[in-house]
């Protein structure tokens, strides 16, 4: 039998790729959850038929929320990741000394038991001893939070379904209430060819409550265009004025210290739908 | 009816586009060429079943295989275009006011032919002055070239079919002789993500001709992973290390003075292919 997993990114675009087998399927409370084992990108976890990770190329995704953020606030000790339930944010996070604790929450605790069963190697930090872990609404969470976090990364779905309200203005204004009087936040905004309105729109709408708004971009093969982006907020840290011997030496497979600053370096069509 | 293009990039992953209808099919003596109009991307030309180009994407690659080496060049004159029949490189070359002739070596006279018809944007240098077009074997031409060139640009297909020679180590040398003596050429050497023993290899060969040797990427999200590289072998001039005050203003959608640096900050793990 010959299976194709096959994603429609937009209307009349998408990826195909061939797997090997289902290993679970599930509608939660909040999603559908499809676990795939696929040929070339090894284990596969979809949530309503658009790809979250996969073992093979997750590593530039998680890399890029973590380490871009973290290497830019000079003493992150409280981190809070809204979302996330595969654990690779986790395990990037973990990587920086100065972290104490890492909370993560996770609306679907479907998710976070089904990485750890099939993605093993992304969730790997789940029982760190700095982890803490809320199956919960982030949204809430952020709601009810003062001053409690230095850096807030927002790895969420895309805006349909349990994620809509993760990318209104009202989230990223909490959001600057959750966070210390010099901290920062990073969200995944999606890309830049086949998405421009949303990105417009939560940059706009973060310029208007953080002093200092950025863009950057990664390549992350698995999702729409191949080239994706992340908005940062930040009180008072530019992402652009990291000192050099702020870069401690890290374990990582896609970020790099030139890449840090190289990632801001946006495509003229980018910076045109921030402008 | 629904018709969808379906590639398969790799044995076990492709892309997926909706097309409105196949404007031509032909089997040239070189390879079967397909003009396809898509939804999403507008014209699309395929090679043997492989994106070439389409209307909505182009711009990437033609950009960045052109401008990169313009701007290290402190004075292109003659340019020669090894491939690039659908004259989008030829587009990007002639708006360096330096350049007094573009020369374009194209094996197959039918891809010239189809993407004037098609693909009139990006075809759309062919009549201008400074232009020379040749139906001939690119690897011919340079074997057969002495002292000529200040840029030499590799745009073909990948090493299937008719380019098989282009990516072999007696080519690069051929190259070396063709160009003047502060010459420098560049090449697309296909993405990190599936070939990375081509890239491997390339880099290899052009190291030990060119004593300046360097890799660099652009988000093709038409092209396997979304993310491509190029490989620029160098005579004299580092790409680098360009003046400021060299970067005239250029009308483009993807490149820019600042991504023209940033582009070379490769992803650890591309880096490390090269090593």
């Amino acid at each position: 039998m010959d299976l194709w997993y096959t994603e429609k990114q937009t209307d009349h675009f998408g990826i195909t790729a061939k797997i090997k087998r289902s290993l679970h399927t599930e509608q939660t409370p909040f999603q559908k959850l499809d676990m795939l084992e696929t040929e070339e990108f090894g284990n596969m976890l979809t949530l309503d038929g658009m790809v979250m990770t996969t073992e093979r190329d997750e590593f530039v995704y998680h890399e890029m929320v973590a380490h871009v953020p973290l290497f830019t606030h000079p003493n992150p000790k409280h981190v809070l990741v809204v979302g996330g339930g595969d654990g690779g944010v986790l395990r990037e996070i973990i990587k920086h000394p100065s972290v104490e604790k890492a909370t993560l929450v996770e609306i679907d605790g479907k998710v976070i038991e089904y990485s750890k069963k099939y993605l093993p190697t992304i969730a790997s930090a789940f029982d760190d001893d700095r982890v803490e872990v809320i199956v919960g609404d982030g949204f809430m969470h952020i709601a009810e939070s003062r001053d409690a976090y230095d850096v807030i990364m927002v790895d969420s779905t895309e805006p349909v379904g349990p994620a809509v309200k993760l990318f209104e203005k009202g989230f990223y204004e909490g959001i600057s209430k959750a966070l210390k009087e010099d901290g920062l936040f990073i969200a995944q905004t999606d890309n830049p060819w086949f998405k421009s309105d949303l990105i417009a729109k939560v940059y706009k709408d973060v310029k208007e409550i953080f002093p200092v708004t950025s863009l950057y971009t990664a390549n992350v093969p698995t999702y729409p265009s191949g080239l994706w982006t992340f908005t940062i907020g930040s009180k008072k840290y530019d992402p652009l004025a990291v000192a050099e011997e702020r870069f401690h030496p890290i374990d990582t497979k896609y970020y790099t210290k030139e890449l840090h600053k190289a990632s801001f370096a946006l495509p003229k069509f980018v910076s045109d739908i921030i402008k």
